[in-house]
């Protein structure tokens, strides 16, 4: 399988990226800067500039020959919440955009874990909007066959290699994440299903099978 | 007509509601601070707090006995972009959301010309966002007879009585947009759509009500 990661250069998409490249998948790394292109060739991926600033008209041209999109960028937690719109609200929606332009139909959306539950956006309550209408979208404004992946708060901990599914509370791995995008790659049952991820006992290629 | 203004104490609220209350319709302004109470009491409209920061099923025991809802609720150009998220676009559907818990059918929405073309997002950016996605989730996501009226760029000018509609530059007073509003609100052939409005030469009404 081909995948395009858009935020590859993100904390999750570098994982990602890794972790396809290991199992044998092709990548092609959507980057924002060309700077970045060294450190994915280096790893046997291709690399594609991906500016989310642009028009989808313009995004779907770097979507050619790839069977899915993975979207796993983020504006994170150091840019303002302008960022937050224009990044992980609106960003998302082009990318979606521009994958059903380019054809292709796999379209993998990194949410967060109570994104669609109002009553548990305790903080950070910008970024949980911003992925809650990027999420509905997704789901009623597409054609595209969608997985909408939730993880709980994310860590920077080793993989642990377990999770449960649609706890609302917990936290998880990034490592463990990259390797729930990639089972739900392999897993056809996860089109048009979204789920909340967090670390737990069942492993994760288990545990999405059976979504 | 009895109609709920949310919003009532911004710029577009407050001439809506002195309109509204000149033409003979019933009013109840929607309030933030019961401090604000007098000044909406003094002209002969009802008031009630209604928080944005709310959840629906709480802002929807405030929406009773009202045939319909006005969202001219603005966070303005004062305030950071997270309560741009949170009060025009998360604000905005939570108002839907509590009118349709109401049982209330009649919703009409302040939203911005061009803010279904991205591409002419040229300023303000992160408030186009918010706009567009609350105008998506009204047309696509409610059951509500609504119609989302877009004025171009917002003057303090007197108002001029006439518009021209659909047309995608332009300017409009804040007085013209607040009887657009109140045109659309008694002109049911509004149900259902949406439209761009700037100062132009046609009568408010006679504009309105072909649409």
């Amino acid at each position: 399988m081909k995948v395009f990661v858009i935020g590859a250069h993100g904390q999750i998409g570098k994982l990602l990226v890794a972790q396809l490249l290991a199992r044998g998948d092709e990548v092609v790394a959507g980057i924002r800067d060309s700077k970045q292109s060294a450190f994915f060739e280096d790893q046997g991926a291709e690399t594609q500039l991906y500016d989310l600033n642009e028009q989808p008209e313009e995004l779907a041209k770097s979507l050619t020959n790839v069977d899915a999109v993975v979207f796993s960028a983020g504006s994170g937690g150091k840019t303002g919440d302008d960022q937050t719109l224009l990044i992980d609200l609106d960003g998302a929606v082009k990318s979606m955009e521009a994958t059903e332009k380019a054809g292709i139909k796999r379209f993998v959306l990194v949410s967060a874990m109570n994104a669609e539950d109002r009553t548990r956006w305790t903080a950070i309550k910008p970024y949980y909007v911003a992925k809650h209408y990027a999420d509905l979208y997704l789901k009623d404004e597409t054609s595209l066959d969608y997985t909408i992946v939730k993880p709980g708060a994310l860590t920077n901990d080793a993989g642990k290699g377990g999770v449960v599914i649609d706890q609302q509370t917990g936290k998880i791995a990034r490592e463990d994440v990259a390797e729930v995008l990639i089972s739900v790659l392999h897993n056809p049952n996860t089109i048009k299903k979204e789920f909340a991820v967090s670390t737990g006992e069942t492993p994760i290629n288990e545990a999405v099978s059976q979504l």
